[in-house]
């Protein structure tokens, strides 16, 4: 196959409003690609069927359920319950290519271009920036490469106790081998950024031709522009589809 | 010429001390490349004298007199003082290649195999990884490329008022052209990265054949592990020297 698609995931009923907004700002900004979120049981029915009117593709992941390799995985490493759900994306192989990204990032501009790069293509980490950013990156769904994923996971753990320390492992030459799959640092703009080397922010930041993707919007350090453009969305968009999608039923916005 | 050096700058006495205590470090842990260090008409003759000790070429940079092209593009941008002096280090010709380290850095293994890399190679800077920290670069002395750097400065200015923007701008690929002149993040260790994601530090410094660098040991987040070296190595050797040099004259430790 040859399809490309945008993949996200949220588990609970709160990330999947940070998926809502996700997809509709890849929608705004006039995506051609394909829309994919994983889910997990614990959503509730009126989340699922909100996000199915944003995603072209719903797709519940229950790895506790599964009966396969990463249940098995998972009874070894029970601490990494969220991250063996996200390598679930590596399984996507109607897709041929795919940019995950986290329920609580956001994108400012269409990046399609994205998928010109390779698996696995991400932008640096400010707090290591040998290591890379898991909140998106470029990859290409395959069952062999799902296997020594999972693998490794039980193998080594992850350094870090989350799915960037799984794949930063796995993908160990990212920071000595492929200058390519270096995303600028703008495609996946950690807040921090903008307080620890402000200058370099305005520096590149300026051109308002740049592609930029806020990332996890909701971390405490977050610029208010990043949380604005976000609640904007949230509320001119989500709200009134969730509105209706609980109809009668009690519902927090 | 095919001699390598190790090149440092300190424009005043307080500077002079890091110098000494990061010459001693690469003396420590034998290096075989040639110790460099440009000073400033501001430093004191002990303090001249005892760099001479340790460094084996001991340069006067003095660009307010030097009535030269960077005299000039220094009065057009009077800001950028210390800057078109670090950018001195181009013009030492005499040497091939050379690794340039900041005053307030020191070593912690020996890190000859740098003079592998090309110009200009350099590790990433976590507060804006796609931005290279400029308190460790390989370089090669070109009176060209000096030429080329003052007028860059003179024309852009630097867009974070110091050298970092200055280079960082000039050598505008590092970011995207060659993987080989990343250099590994811990070639130049900001102490802020064991602060901000701790499990990545304790995983890639572990390895204790690993090579490091501290950079800027006297910032105010440094690890303590780094500032006891640092205060060590000077207790220990300069110290004794600089009483040496300074005889009867009043002297603070
Ligand atoms: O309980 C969880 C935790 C995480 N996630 C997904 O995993 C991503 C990464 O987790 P999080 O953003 O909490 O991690 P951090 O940004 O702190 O690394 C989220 O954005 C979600 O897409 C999820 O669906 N349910
Ligand atoms: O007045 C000065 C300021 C700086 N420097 C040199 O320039 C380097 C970078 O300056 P600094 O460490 O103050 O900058 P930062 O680490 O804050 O970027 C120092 O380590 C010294 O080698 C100097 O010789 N005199
Ligand atoms: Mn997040
Ligand atoms: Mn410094």
């Amino acid at each position: 196959s040859n399809m490309a698609a945008f993949v996200t995931l949220a588990t609970n009923d709160s990330y999947a409003r940070g998926a809502m907004v996700l997809g509709k700002s890849l929608r705004n900004h006039n995506t051609s690609r394909k829309l994919v979120a994983l889910i997990g049981p614990q959503m509730s029915d009126p989340c699922q069927s909100a996000l199915k009117k944003i995603y072209d593709d719903v797709r519940m992941v229950d790895v506790l359920d599964s009966g396969d390799a990463a249940h098995l995985a998972m009874m070894k490493r029970p601490d990494l319950g969220v991250t063996f759900t996200k390598l679930h994306c590596w399984t996507l192989t109607h897709y041929s290519k795919c940019v995950f990204m986290d329920a609580d990032t956001l994108v400012l501009s269409n990046i399609d271009e994205l998928f010109d790069r390779e698996e696995l293509s991400a932008a640096p980490d400010p707090g290591w920036p040998d290591c890379f950013n898991s909140g998106v990156f470029v990859f290409r769904p395959s069952m062999e490469t799902y296997g020594k994923l999972l693998q490794y996971c039980t193998e080594h753990g992850s350094f870090d106790g989350g799915d960037q320390g799984v794949l930063n492992g796995f993908f160990g030459n990212w920071a000595t081998a492929d200058i390519s799959k270096h995303l600028p640092f703008i495609y996946n703009l950690s807040s921090i950024a903008i307080y620890t080397y402000l200058p370099a922010f305005k520096h590149y930041t300026f051109d308002p031709k740049s592609k930029q993707i806020a990332g996890d919007v909701h971390e405490a350090s977050t610029h208010p522009t990043f949380l604005l453009e976000w609640w904007t969305l949230y509320s001119s968009a989500v709200v009134p589809m969730l509105q209706d999608m609980y109809g009668d039923q009690p519902f927090h916005s």
